[in-house]
């Protein structure tokens, strides 16, 4: 993928750690999937797919363990 | 999603520390399908499916991971 | 749930804190199934279940991990 | 589970470790399922079937990295 | 494996980081199925199912926790 | 398993360090399925199939972590 597309695990506060985690899930895909016709095609499938959300909802948590300990846990 | 729906990872006690990564949880559910009629439709298969129930609490498991450290464990 | 059900990650020693990660298992599944009815119905299927044992297993070791950090191992 | 079945993280060695992670795994399905009965049953089921054998390692490989902190990973 | 594929964890930032860790995600593949023409097939159809890719996904959330530790989460 | 099969976490690189993971993935499966004649006809089967490429590249992610950590992430 060209382009800066990670500049900084540093966030202002969990919710938008929140949201890089998301992201940073996403991005996983991609690597792994670059065709976004393909991708968009398997989204209606797996976003109606309760095992498959639990299964996302598992990588965010694992990115947000990352992107919380980078930023110290927002304790500073 | 609009508004400021985790402003912080402190929590008073373990027990609301918990509760807290279970919202965690929901949360990376919902930023990955926005949808709360189809999350309604879809709760209704998941939460009788063992096999799902597990891996929900799998995904609250590694939240409760990042939740307890940044609160050090309660320890202080 | 109401109650005062995690009143702390602190245990005597390993056994207790695996315990503990068990008891934290079941309140996973507890936070997302809180009919007792159907989680005792679905207990039946998935204790017969190898795959959903080994699963179950997987978040008591995802938990024994917090809890055991916790206790800084029970090495003081 | 009656007994004292888990005295201690410590061990002597890496390999001690591991095979004391192997242990966590199982009791992890033990307090699940305490019935012997139906565990030897499941096993001739799940020690033919690779998923459920990969699955088990994974398990292990979780407590191996909370008996390998335990143990200051073997440096001292 | 021959030759040297795997120098360092150190990267110049967390995008190359990002990179390393799905290029660690695709070594483990490789170590466990050497051959390059079973992989390209399977490829076709693995990265064509979305639950798969979440699984590919959730292998480089795995790798970017180490990588991002190896770091110091590029804070220095 | 008799033997001196994990004498030490400690590897001179990052690569010997990948290699002991996998290793290490391999010592789960080979402690749950001791018996070498199942395992090879299994192997047939799981090294075809993607999902579980994707489960196996996951466990050797974990124990990369740990041995990861146990050699200080390579910085001396």
């Amino acid at each position: 993928m060209a382009g800066n597309w990670l500049p900084s695990l540093k966030t202002a506060n969990p919710q938008e750690g929140f949201e890089l985690a998301a992201k940073l899930a996403r991005l996983g895909v991609k690597l792994t999937q670059p065709s976004e016709e393909i991708r968009d095609k398997l989204r209606t499938a797996y976003d109606h797919d309760s095992a498959q959300l639990i299964a996302s909802s598992q990588v965010i948590a694992l990115h947000f363990q990352t992107v919380a300990a980078a930023n110290n846990y927002w304790r500073d």
